[in-house]
């Protein structure tokens, strides 16, 4: 029998796995649902359909071919979602600006990448001229606005009149399905942020095993096809956890509430029955503390990542009828790894809760390693890195070849975090070896602050770590050892800071809020300073690490 | 910026989608659950693993090498489920043998794929002693039974046996995606029974596919991470619709029959909680007679497929608790394609409920052909032969180039089922392309005829196939069964029609030429009226096409 070695027959179609593939099925299925766009417009999914083509044309008209980079800076809008396909569908590479980096930042990103096109938000037009110089020649802007407007100089226009006059049909192709599909800067890593990169066939498979993984969930808290999502995770922030492509391979009914304003969230929730949503910590307490404690938001599943969610703000949460599910991951692993399984939450302690990640979701695989990459006992309590394989990891940094090295040492992707396994699976992250501290969401680089904290003339010596807040996650504390005969202060340091804050070459989330005074900075053996002893100090022994 | 030609990182895993995986990532997840033996014998995944790793290594021990068929004739067991996975992963190509088909039928699919190892249940023994000089002089041949044993000539031993004594560790290692993992015959087709295969690929992206669809119907009748699942579908048919791939992958207490046997599947539903069956409608319609009306045998949701599921059925089940949804697909498919959307049931006719297929699960694109391969117009109501993309589905018949061309004629898997897609989206079958009478030039559907003909206080049982006609093309003929003490005529019938063709409800080309009357309507293994038979009275020889 020639079972082995028969050909395909001459027409049959391999069906790789591209982005356009998410789109066509749920054109099939006819969802029948809405997606509510951050300006108040509201369309079915053919229309979606018809405004990627449109995109897609409006773009190739103006120069965009494939394998150009396409840049958007935009709050969570239904253009965000329509640029998530249209720009991979068309073989080009969509660049998610991370909009709450320093000017100086951005203007590296894009300097990076060099895209041919831009997506702009009318409320970044003010960066947007600082940027300019990062900026090739040839790339075009398209401003955009969800009511306000503002001139942009050199601009091919507005969004939606482009749209409007575009040609009605792209003819979308198909190609490898190792093609890449997206990029975005990580600066959850010491140095220079760094570019990751993600296929279709990563995305796809993301899509696949996450919707999967929250479909398995009980009932009350699973995702299912009558569920209402908005993301409250930013879209530049690893493809909002992969939700939007989720929510529309399913045809679930979307609403895309542009920046994020508590009142205008919980106005949405309320007025378009969302009953799906994720976001970090940060956000779920500016919600929490906008409403009230007697205010009634369930069914409302909200999937917690980006920091440990405080056992505190999970049973506020309940108590308003907030599903909240802990998921776990990092910008280079697509994000999502693990989702917590809520109906534990009561029977372990909250010290757990707290860094409680869950367990892998449907084609993960999860290794604790010790430091010389053998696998930890399989015992309860047994603390190892957290090392992970599945199809849609980051394969490098292009960029950076050795750091890509170093992640993926071994053959499995290294997280940085130390965790322990409990007896029934789920993952307890315990600690972190990478030095950089979280802060409402985002990554602030504690060798960034020390560096300025050095040029402070009374500091001798400095070592920033973050310090657990129950508001933002973590907040930096400088540890700093006086010069002879002077005092530091923290106040200084913050002057030192701002102008350059204002002038966008620093985070306004970098400004530490403790200065701690110490006769010497602790050491390891091998002379490094000893960041977790500092950690200890701070009257905890955990740094929490979550990434997505 | 070199995103484009990043190498990945020398140690970076590439992940292809491997049957490994699916249960490495089940171990990951620590389910908790157990499998619960057709013998009686109950183990976790652990032991699932450790069974595998050792079924494995006794089959290379024996011979059998990457490449090489191991043959598998049994009822539903959870030996079948460890050949899921052993024989794939050990990169051989499991053949489930449907041991309903004649003796011929099978020694023919053996003496197609030529094993070089054979697991066979004690009741097949005694076929196979006729079934020998159609095996391979060097396949052995491996026993298993649930209680009973029977002696065999040259046989290695016993399953049970062999495993306990085998080695405890086997090293699975990676290997193409696109690698062959299983083969079966379909009888779908005309000519003799053609071999069809997949990939660790397609059952990968099935399994993911057919999972997240099941996860999003409404939480009464979704699967999730507490289902309890029981195949009631042979897994000799299509991989049990790729149901054990996805129960492993997500952890579920699993649970294998053996024979069915209705009071056994009954015991077990009720001692073990399932919660989560497939069957196809002749084997639901026998739970439902050995239970009688007045059981409660919910929460049960049960996959429906293989033929069109009867309305009548659907309210029986209804009635005791159980959950029906329909699923369309066939062999060729993998099996998946669509599924229904069970709370849509009391808002359609009856007609329509029977006929019924659901909607596109993820990733699967329905397009309806006219005969010239153009699509038919969206519009409620335009009927067309249901044509079909998606990541798993048979690339060609691999002893059958022409067939395997036929198939995928136009870069689409031709499905020979007619259908009509309704504005809400689902599919619904009105006939089988084969199976569709044409006369004077105008398509009639035969099932159209035989729910009027069934309607005859006269008629038992009927079915309606097309005769050539040297005017006509073809014309309608009528197979009727008799009920007891009654005569059946043409001209009952007939008049029956004239008031609905008058009121141009039916074609005035469907009211039959013939009414043949026979003691038993010919079914095939599966239970299928065997159309095919009745042609052939007729002097035709085409075959029926829907396997699934």
């Amino acid at each position: 029998m020639a079972l082995r070695f028969a050909h395909p027959a001459p027409e049959a179609y391999a069906y790789p796995l591209l982005i356009r593939h998410l789109l066509h099925s749920a054109l099939d299925a006819r969802s029948g649902q809405e997606i509510v766009g951050s300006d108040g417009r509201r369309h079915g999914y053919e229309a979606l359909s018809q405004r990627v083509g449109r995109l897609a044309a409006v773009l190739a008209q103006h120069g965009v071919e494939p394998g150009d980079v396409v840049a958007v800076m935009d709050w969570d809008s239904h253009r965000y979602l329509e640029a998530y396909f249209a720009v991979p569908m068309m073989g080009a590479v969509l660049q998610t600006v991370n909009v709450r980096l320093s000017r100086d930042q951005i203007a590296y990103t894009l300097n990076d990448t060099r895209p041919r096109a831009l997506i702009v938000h009318a409320d970044f037009v003010a960066e947007l001229e600082a940027l300019r110089t990062a900026l090739p020649d040839d790339c075009v802007v398209i401003t955009c606005h969800d009511g306000t407007t503002a001139v942009v100089a050199n601009s091919l226009g507005d969004y939606e009149a482009l749209l409007a006059s575009g040609s009605d049909t792209y003819d979308f192709v198909d190609f490898d399905e190792n093609a890449l599909a997206t990029t975005f800067h990580t600066t959850g890593t010491t140095g220079l942020p760094k570019a990751v990169t993600f296929s279709h066939r990563q995305l796809v498979l993301h899509t696949l095993a996450v919707g999967l993984a929250m479909g398995q969930q009980p009932c009350e808290q699973g995702l299912w096809r009558g569920s209402v999502y908005m993301p409250v995770t930013p879209m530049f922030h690893v493809h909002a956890w992969g939700l939007p492509y989720v929510a529309t391979l399913l045809g679930l009914k979307q609403v895309y509430p542009g920046r994020y304003v508590p009142a205008r969230l919980l106005a949405l929730k309320r007025d378009e029955g969302v009953t799906y949503s994720h976001c970090v910590p940060t956000i779920l307490q500016m919600i929490l503390d906008e409403v009230g404690p007697d205010a009634r938001l369930g069914p409302w599943t909200v999937i917690i990542g980006g920091s440990a969610l405080p056992e505190s703000l999970l049973r506020a949460a309940a108590a308003v009828g907030i599903t909240a599910v802990a998921g776990y991951g990092m910008s280079e692993t697509g994000p999502v790894l693990t989702l917590s399984r809520h109906e534990d939450d009561d029977a372990r302690p909250p010290e757990q809760v707290r860094r409680w990640a869950g367990r892998p979701i449907p084609l993960v695989q999860v290794h604790l390693q010790h430091e010389n990459g053998d696998n930890v006992s399989d015992e309860s309590g047994a603390q190892g890195e957290v090392v992970v394989r599945a199809p849609w990891l980051a394969q490098t940094y292009p960029n950076s070849a050795e750091a890509g090295a170093a992640l993926w040492s071994g053959g499995w992707l290294h997280t940085q975090d130390v965790a322990t396994r409990e007896a029934a699976g789920d993952l307890v992250i315990r600690d972190r070896l990478k030095d950089v501290i979280k802060t409402g969401g985002e990554w602030v680089s504690s060798a960034e602050i020390e560096d300025l904290a050095l040029r402070d003339p009374d500091i001798a010596e400095a070592a920033v770590v973050g310090a657990p807040d129950p508001r933002w996650g973590e907040r930096p504390v400088v540890f700093a050892v006086a010069r002879e005969g002077r005092t530091p202060r923290l106040q200084t340091l913050k002057d030192h800071m701002t102008p350059l804050v204002a002038a966008g070459q620093l985070s306004r989330w970098a400004a530490p809020d403790r200065l701690i005074l110490i006769d010497a900075l602790p050491r390891t053996s091998v002379g490094k300073i000893d960041k977790k002893a500092l950690r200890l100090r701070l009257g905890d022994d955990v740094l929490d690490s979550r990434s997505f």
